[in-house]
């Protein structure tokens, strides 16, 4: 049986971007029989300007029957005036939704031959490897009744909800507790205790899962302090679990620590190990079609992917190490340029990934 | 008329620092005839521990009946396993709602002479001097419903409720827009409009309100990408307005690129220029009672009440002055030492504001 990979580039650099992730992948896909095979499907703006709806059924069919989904970026000024319903990001979110992808791992990864980027001191940040396990498909992101309703005195009110039922937080903490038991068994559970009940219930049943990882050192923190920490100390952290909307947050901070976000993947998984792959950083449109945007996060996607979902290890690494060779070997896309550096284009650094496999 | 001045020393270090501060103030007091008159009382877990609640109401009166309040800081291990409603932090909250002070203004100033503690590249933070404006009284703090309940199916769900509606939005707006008009006339206003209708409205009164401060250059921005600017670019920002809970997590990432939050100061307000004043670090248990806290932070919280209440402008620039005039004669409690420079104590550290002044 094929193992299908849905292909939805997207919106700005998410086309550039994804060809060279694609190009890579088929490449291996024959050099190891992987057995893959791809088909594409719009989402975002683009399924937005083609059907009026930035996630089409046939896109979220062609999901719902994929082992993976393979995603560029979502998104664009073009497409910000649009109503809440029909706006790029709409797409996205639904497919976290509908396909249950509730576990979202976000590596950040200081890679040393680009540790000048960061703009942290070298000494915080050298040899930062974090990886955040972020509650994907509720809490506040998804939480009902939300709107903007008119109130009697003629005001407008707009509200959400934020909220976590233990099954919820269960999962995702053994999601994370698992994550840690592969890593240096470290849990940062990250809350608000203090002020929102609906964290202090997260506390509590995380703390409760964690009974069943005795080899995890569990601790918990305050999200303003987490912050502060992960700018202070954060080579403190191992891992870290927390809510949707924390975990937005908190990976956009650790991702900059790197300071190269052009870098990182990520992974949002179901239960059954079918999952999305998607680059961290956004479409970019400033830059999107010139050919200059850094196809190595969507890479390393693809990377995560194989390891995830297709429990290809060797295939994994194969990708990781040949984008090491082509950071050694000195090639960048300008957003990870420096001095001495050859300056290279989306395509250039995608043929130097592939020279090196 | 005397002005009244209700000093709730706290927990933890708060009676250390707070100690410090007031000796600043009474020298000033009487210095300058400035007619300031002090009262204390109990907050937090020094309150609970005699009178079984946070806030007593004669400590709420007071606060009520004074022009403005100075906190030290509350909470600490010792209170953790109590429930919610009598934790030392509702006590804080309990003020802030209480005497409406909706509008929190955090700065974050890297002083030079202590430019070597931030975490940052020199470069990155080298006159850093940004202002958080944080909406202090709605949000998801304080809106309803909330709490954790039983499920029919048996779990526990817990859930809070993010609402604002439009007047809530303006008033902390034009608070922020009057604050970007003092300084460099650029305000960034944070939510995350793209997912949360609360903010969407958030965006839409913050613009409206816009209009009446054409002098001031608006910008918006989505919550993650402003923690990840603020590691990345913080010189960028001028004033930052955001909603009680990102405020909260900015305003911390905001101190901890100073390198020193034992030295930043936060203002509390309301419409009429009342206020509670207090440092933005915690109560630092773990080194209460040394003496060896930070109390600058405290002393400049009264710097703030001076400007900000009293409109004693020439009062607060002595404070400040003071403040640098020791951080230049080297004087450093352990928190900001650095090799060369003197170490003090608590007290020490106050003494050489005194002497300054
Ligand atoms: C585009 C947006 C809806 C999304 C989110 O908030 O989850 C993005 O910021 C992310 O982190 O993947
Ligand atoms: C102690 C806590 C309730 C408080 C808050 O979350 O507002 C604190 O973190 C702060 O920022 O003043």
């Amino acid at each position: 049986m094929a193992k299908k990979i849905a292909v939805l580039a997207g919106d700005g650099i998410g086309p550039e971007i994804v060809a060279e992730a694609i190009q890579v992948l088929s490449f291996l896909n024959s050099d190891m029989a992987l057995g893959l095979s791809f088909e594409t499907a719009l989402v975002g703006g683009a399924a937005y300007d083609a059907f009026g709806t930035p996630l089409p059924q046939q896109t979220l069919n062609l999901c719902k029957n994929a082992d993976a989904v393979l995603l560029g970026a979502v998104g664009g000024p073009k497409w910000e005036p649009l109503p809440h319903a029909v706006r790029p990001e709409r797409g996205l979110l639904g497919i976290r939704s509908e396909l249950n992808l509730f576990s979202n791992l976000r590596p950040a990864i200081l890679y040393p031959q680009l540790a000048e980027a960061s703009t942290l001191k070298p000494e915080v940040v050298a040899g930062l490897d974090i990886m955040i396990v972020r509650e994907l498909t509720g809490g506040i992101y998804f939480g009902q009744p939300r709107g903007i309703r008119l109130l009697e005195n003629g005001e407008q009110q707009g509200f959400n909800t934020l909220v976590y039922c233990e099954s919820e937080i269960r999962r995702i903490a053994h999601s994370a507790f698992k994550t840690a038991q592969k890593r240096n068994r470290k849990l940062c559970s990250v809350d608000k205790a203090n002020v929102l009940e609906a964290t202090e219930l997260w506390r509590q049943v995380v703390t409760e899962v964690g009974k069943d990882y005795p080899d995890v050192q569990l601790s918990h923190m305050y999200v303003d302090n987490a912050a502060m920490q992960l700018v202070r100390a954060p080579k403190q952290f191992d891992v870290i679990v927390t809510t949707n909307m924390f975990g937005d947050i908190l990976s956009d901070i650790a991702a900059m620590l790197t300071g190269s976000i052009g870098m990182l993947p990520s992974a949002s998984l179901d239960a059954n190990g079918k999952g999305m792959y998607e680059p961290i950083h956004g479409s970019a449109p400033d830059i999107a079609g010139q050919g200059i945007a850094n196809p190595l996060a969507t890479i390393l996607s693809v990377a995560m992917m194989l390891r995830y979902t297709f429990n290809e290890t060797a295939a994994a690494e194969r990708i990781e190490q040949a984008v090491d060779t082509a950071l050694d070997a000195g090639v960048r896309t300008p957003d990870i340029y420096s001095e001495g550096m050859t300056q290279t284009s989306t395509s250039g650094m995608g043929d130097a990934v592939l020279n090196a496999l």
